[in-house]
């Protein structure tokens, strides 16, 4: 790389990292599901008064909903994931009420840390209304903030006893103050709704997370052997919808992979990292007075309709992440196509995306596409013949896309065309492996700019 | 993560990168290895009138050099590697010269890109001395700089021709000349000697290698079905001893594993990372009138004896390059141990390495000992008991060391202590993975700094 004589250049010229306020907007109220509360409450884990640290999404429908979980990969399991999953695990896929604290990510806590996360799950169970349900644990729990550190657990308790349930409520501002309550290096609280039919009956799906940093996350169904670490993504998803336990785990893993397992700011993965979805049915048809669920096996069609929503809509969710991830200045849509399998395009697209020298590139708008080229060529590509691969810009603003790299031959490129698209907020990449399959997979990622060594070289001083 | 608040803290207080020159230093003439002549020369690669821009090593022996190679596992393989690959394999493990050339790395430049290659190796062949050698080519070529852009042909040529054969010498400024025109981004030119013994004769050993950005390479031997990419690593060493080429190139590749493997700045492998290694034995004794090679097979102690003093000495250059690693302030060390494989180890050491949160941690001169292991958790440890792992912090100046994790649970840390050991520019972190087996892996990385976006931000600017 010749970067010849450019290594001591004057000063730092720091491009302010652009607001994200306006990606926070009000949602109409008839876009929420139906048979939730929602709420957010100051604990008072986070010293700063005022500021939302415990939130709580209740399910207020009789029949217990059906849940499913992605966790974090990572061998050091934070004790809420440890306790999430068990539930799940207890419970068979049934669940009624998710609690989430910010500020301390009860991880590497230890034999303290299961019994506190126990003590959230025991606390929120308590305010739950009457159900069918005969479980034991009802609750699952997720925590974010600094590793290593016990939680104020009385702090929590008494929150959730003395705020919680006079607060609960089913109105927007309810869902947005859930929403406030996962934010750490957040700048705006990630909450959204959509609407759906599935063979005519109309349904809501609405979703938080949270993330800004330590996000490169690589979750695996619940109950697996092989899951939990330090995770700074959370995300959650409720609907009204009615779906098997089974089906719902199946189209959550599925969605996962194409939404927050193909998503990076960093590179990091974490110990808790955690993607929650209940189905309460509180809007499903009922027969013989039981809910009628969606199964893969008895219903394809209706279970493929809610598989694309939930993958759509969680997406949406994981988009944000990137969008506000920390010190972005870009958002860059990474897309390779023409591979053996999805897991190729996957593994070449999320190599990209981690690149150092990518991203700095994209923070400095220079179309390096030797860069983009040497991260991919660092994954194992059996029999891909670079003479084949082509790399092309893709502008945001429905302008003319412009390749770099065809079939393996540098394009004359026109530079100030180059900067035009590298100049914008969105853009995206398209590598086209050549013909190996019909495979693709797409990822999103941002820049990295100084913003972010500033936020995580300050961070605990 | 509770970087709560963090965000947006005020300006950037930007830590200059400390000056690295104090690593060039003279060496004794006595200290090179006998029957090898080297410059560097100006052949216009750059264009800064006198900036060393082409290198030569000739081995002057009449014995053909016994040679080996390393070359990156990039899918997109540079000119230059394709040609040495070639060479080395058609000679069988033989060469008698080195050229290289800095400021393009003649990759991703499909036929032309060949034929230049081959141009560099016939004009050095040219300059060679009469020998017994009998093979076509005798000299390997290496490239870095720029991707897909073509090189200067005959600039190059023309320098070789015009230059090169009435300022090539065995002095220490003829070495310096060579390892100069290495450079790219690297601010002092990367040269070290060492005198060594086998059987009771003395041998010699010089090196030289560049690299600062695009450095984690990953290179397997030569000829292997996967070999290959832009490596922005350089480097080639040459010994006066006499070494088999099937021994030379085992003795490579367990060194390069521990050394130039085993080293990070950015995690960026390349298209072109390269190591060489010659050995001309022209200190060795002969027997009838031949050469006496060392042999794993023949003379077991010997090799054992060579291959020691080879990892060595690439320990020492590979560490040159994360020292002058873009943007870099510190120097850390890090060191897996309690492994059940080596593999595990490095893979664990690895990612830590290139941990954007644990990199920008070091820059902030910040003990968070959570994201290291984070990072040590998101790679698959079989039958890992987090309740074993413990993590200490070394400091590089005999004080004590200091352990922030034992055996699964958080000590008590002395935040001022930690800092004391945090603010030394060469310190060192050991994670314990708890008696999983005795294998143990080290790993050698720097920090993350406004100055590493800066280089690269600006980089084709």
């Amino acid at each position: 790389m010749s970067r010849l004589f450019k290594r001591f250049s004057s000063t730092i010229t720091m491009k302010p990292t652009p607001s994200k306020a306006h990606l926070h907007r009000s949602l109409p109220a008839s876009s929420f599901p139906i048979g939730y509360v929602a709420t957010g409450i100051h604990a008072g884990v986070k010293k700063k008064p005022g500021v939302l640290d415990v939130g709580l999404i209740v399910s207020t429908a009789e029949h217990p909903a059906s849940a499913a979980a992605c966790f974090t990969r990572n061998v050091f399991k934070a004790a809420p994931v440890v306790v999430s999953d068990q539930i799940l695990s207890e419970n068979g896929g049934r669940a009624r009420a998710v609690v989430v604290n910010s500020g301390c990510a009860n991880a590497v806590t230890g034999r303290q840390g299961m019994e506190n996360a126990w003590a959230m799950v025991r606390e929120t169970d308590a305010l739950l209304p009457p159900s069918t349900s005969t479980a034991k644990n009802h609750t699952l729990v997720m925590s974010t903030g600094v590793i290593g550190q016990n939680l104020p657990i009385s702090k929590i308790v008494d929150g959730i006893r003395s705020q919680a349930a006079h607060t609960l409520a089913s109105d927007f501002p309810a869902w947005e103050r859930a929403a406030k309550a996962f934010m750490t290096t957040d700048t705006f609280p990630k909450l959204r709704s959509r609407v759906f039919s599935i063979n005519g009956t109309e349904f809501r799906m609405a979703g938080m997370d949270k993330g800004a940093g330590m996000i490169h996350p690589n979750m695996s169904p619940a109950s697996t052997s092989f899951s939990s670490l330090h995770a700074t993504l959370l995300g959650c998803i409720f609907t009204d919808a009615a779906v098997s336990p089974r089906s719902l785990q199946k189209a959550l893993t599925y969605a996962v992979d194409r939404s927050f397992n193909s998503i990076s700011v960093d590179g990091e993965m974490s110990t808790n990292d955690t993607i929650l979805v209940l189905a309460n049915g509180a809007a499903a048809s009922k027969k013989d007075g039981q809910v009628v669920e969606i199964d893969e096996e008895t219903d394809k069609e209706g279970y493929e309709v809610f598989k694309t929503q939930l993958t759509k809509f969680a997406a949406e969710l994981a988009q944000l992440v990137v969008r506000d991830g920390e010190g972005a200045t870009k958002f860059v849509t990474v897309n390779v196509k023409g591979a053996p399998t999805y897991e190729v395009a996957h593994r070449v697209a999320s190599r990209i995306s981690t690149s150092a020298l990518v991203k700095t590139a994209f923070y400095g708008e220079d179309a390096n596409w030797g860069r983009i080229l040497s991260a991919a060529g660092s994954i194992s590509i059996p029999d891909l013949d670079p003479s084949k691969v082509s790399v092309t810009f893709l502008p945001s603003d429905n302008t003319a896309s412009l390749p770099v790299l065809v079939n393996g031959e540098p394009e004359n490129v026109d530079e100030v065309r180059a900067k035009q698209i590298l100049t914008l907020e969105d853009f995206g990449i398209c590598i086209d492996l050549g013909g190996l399959g019909n495979e693709e997979a797409t990822y999103w990622t941002c820049d990295f700019s100084y913003d972010y060594v500033k936020i995580n070289g300050d961070y605990r001083s």
